[in-house]
C-alpha cells in the first residue's frame, strides 16, 4: 500500500524510539531506512527496520561505544554490540572530521551488526567534500572461488568521489545476492536463479533455503573471491571476527580522503565531473543502450520517488511497525 | 632458451644502462622485470624491458620528478614523464616513508608511463609491515559494461596484508584480457576467446588486431565496470588525464596504513595468517580442487623457478636485449 514518506520516517522513528533508541539514534537509522525505500531497495528499507528491532530486542542491550586507539588521521571505535546503522555513522563522522583536519581519517569499527546502505555513507563523505571508501565483513555466508562453503560476508565495499553534479558512488556487495534476496525469495516461494548457491553439501542449489544453510557464490570469478577476501581482511583490521556469527561481531572500515591533497578541490571536482559524462558518453554496446556511471539508476528513482511523495510498502510490513510504535 | 636468473637480470639492467637510466634506476626497473619473469608473468617480463627502451628511445627525454604538493600524511608527484616503473616505486617509497612517521601515507602520481606490477610494490609495502592499496590509470581501451568504446585503462587495483607467512596480496587488471595479452596473441597468430573484445565499430570480435583498435571488456558486468570506473577516478585524483594517450599522462595512487593504527601488529598479523589458513581449508567445489589465496600461485612459481636457477626466454628477446646492452 501507499503511505506517505514523512508519514513513514515518523512511523519508523516512533517504533525504534519505542525499542529503546535515543531519539538522536532513531534519527541516524531512520534516515538510512527510509532512504533505502526512496531508492527502491525494500529489503534494506521498513522491512530492515524490523529486523533491527528484532535483534535488538533479542538483547542483549548494547555497551556504550568506546575509542580503543586514536591518532590525528585515525580510530578505531568498539561499538559495544550497538546497531551497526549507529556505529558506522560514527566511524563516517569521525573519519570525516579527521580528513578535514588532516587531510585524511581512517576509521575502523567492530563489535556491531548491520552496516546499513553503504552509499548513505558515501553520499555524507561526498556532500563534506571527501574522496572515500567503505568496506564491512559479516558472517561467513559467501564461498571462496573455488570452494563450496562459506569463508566471506556479502561484504560491501564502496567508492566516493564528488563532482560538481551528484557525486559518483560506486557500492556493491561481493556476493552474486545479497542474503536478503535469499530470504524474501525463500517468503515469496520464489527460486534462486542457477549458479549462485551452494547448499549445505556442497552441491549446487536454486533453493533459496538450502542456500541459507549453505553458501552463495562470489561475482566475478577468482578476481571477485579476491576482492571479497580482501574486504574481509579490512574488517579483520577494523577488529571484527574473523568469521564472525550472524549479526555480531562484524567489521567495518572507512577512509575519507581530502581531495585537495592532490589538486585544487575545484578543478578536481570539474575533472570529475567532465570524465563522468564522457563515460556516459560512450557508445551504447546495444542500439537501444545506455551507458550509466553506478549512482545514476538509485538518484533517478529517488527523484521519482520523491516527486510522487509515496512510497509502497506492503501493508503487513506497515500493521507490524504500527503494533510497535503504539507500543 | 634458457638463461640464469642472476644473467637475465645483469643483461636487462645493462641494456637499460646503454637506454641512459641511471645505474640507480636500471636496479629498480630490473627487479621488476626479472620479479615478473620470476612469476611467470613472460608479457611484463623482458618483453616489457624491451618496450621501456623503445618508448625511452622514442623520447622526449623525462624532466626530474617533482613533489607538488605535501602534507606528513601525503604527497603528489609529478613525473616528468618518467617511466611509471620509477615514478610508482618513488610513490610507494613515500607512501611508507609517510605511514612509518604518522600512520598512514597517500600518494599520487601523474605524467608517467607503464605502472609495471603492483604485486612488486604491495611487497614492498608489506616487508615494511604496510597494509597497502594501489590503483592505476591509462589509455581509454576498455569499454564501460554497455558501452562499446573505450573509457577505462586496463587499470590495475591491488590490496595487500601482511601475516605471518607470506603476504596476502590481491592484485588485478579491471579489464578481460590485459593490452599485452592482445599484442602477444597478435603476433603468434591466435585468436582472443569468444566475448572479451569489440573492433572499432563496435561489434564483438576474436581478431585481436582489431581489439587493440576497438575495445576490450571489463570483466564481472555492470559491477566490474564500477571497480574499473573507481580506479580510474583515483588516477584522476592523482592527476592522471581524464583518457590519457597510449604510454602518457598515466595516473598512480598509492596508500599505505600501518595496521598497529587499529590493534596490536603482532595480534593482527596472527589474525590474517589465520584466517587466510581458514579460507584455503574451505571445502573445495570441485573433488580435485583446492582453494588458493590470491598471491599462492605467484608464490609458488617463484619458488619453483628460483629453485631452478634459469628463466624461459624467447631468442629473438634476448638477441635484441643483448644488442643494446653491447651498445
Amino acid at each position: 500500500m501507499q503511505i506517505g514518506i514523512s508519514e513513514a520516517d515518523s512511523l519508523v522513528a516512533r517504533a525504534l524510539r519505542n525499542t529503546g533508541f535515543s531519539a538522536a539514534e532513531a534519527r541516524i537509522i531512520t534516515d538510512q531506512i527510509i532512504g533505502c525505500e526512496l531508492r527502491g531497495v525494500g529489503f534494506a528499507g521498513l522491512s530492515r527496520a524490523l529486523s533491527i528491532i528484532e535483534r535488538t530486542k533479542a538483547g542483549p542491550a548494547p555497551r556504550p561505544m568506546r575509542i580503543e586507539r586514536d591518532t590525528p588521521v585515525s580510530a578505531v571505535i568498539d561499538g559495544g554490540d550497538s546497531c551497526g546503522y549507529l556505529v558506522a555513522h560514527e566511524a563516517v563522522r569521525l573519519g570525516i572530521e579527521k580528513a578535514k583536519a588532516n587531510g585524511i581519517g581512517a576509521v575502523g569499527a567492530f563489535n556491531t551488526w548491520y552496516s546499513g546502505m553503504y552509499a548513505h555513507y558515501m553520499e555524507i563523505a561526498t556532500a563534506a567534500g571527501m574522496v572515500a571508501m567503505a568496506f564491512g565483513s559479516s558472517a561467513p555466508r559467501v564461498a571462496p572461488h573455488g570452494a563450496s562453503e562459506g569463508r566471506f560476508g556479502t561484504n560491501p565495499i564502496a567508492f566516493a568521489f564528488p563532482s560538481n553534479d551528484q557525486p559518483i558512488i560506486f557500492d556493491t556487495g561481493t556476493s552474486q545476492i545479497m542474503v536478503a534476496e535469499a530470504v524474501l525469495a525463500d517468503r515469496l516461494g520464489q527460486e534462486l536463479r542457477p549458479g549462485v548457491a551452494y547448499d549445505a553439501q556442497g552441491n549446487e542449489t536454486i533453493d533459496p533455503l538450502a542456500a541459507l544453510s549453505g553458501a552463495i557464490k562470489v561475482w566475478g570469478g577468482h578476481r571477485g573471491s579476491g576482492l571479497a577476501l580482501v574486504v574481509q581482511m579490512f574488517g579483520i583490521m577494523a577488529g571484527g571476527g574473523l568469521m564472525p556469527e550472524d549479526y555480531r561481531d562484524c567489521g567495518f572500515f572507512f577512509i575519507a580522503i581530502r581531495p585537495d591533497l592532490f589538486s585544487d578541490e575545484a578543478t578536481f571536482r570539474a575533472r570529475i565531473s567532465d570524465y563522468a559524462d564522457k563515460v556516459r558518453a560512450a557508445r551504447p554496446a546495444e542500439a537501444d543502450g545506455n551507458v550509466r556511471m553506478p549512482f545514476d539508476r538509485s538518484a533517478e528513482t529517488r527523484r521519482q520517488i520523491m516527486a510522487r511523495g509515496t512510497l509502497e510498502v506492503p501493508e503487513a510490513l506497515l500493521a507490524q511497525l504500527e503494533a510497535i510504535a503504539r507500543g
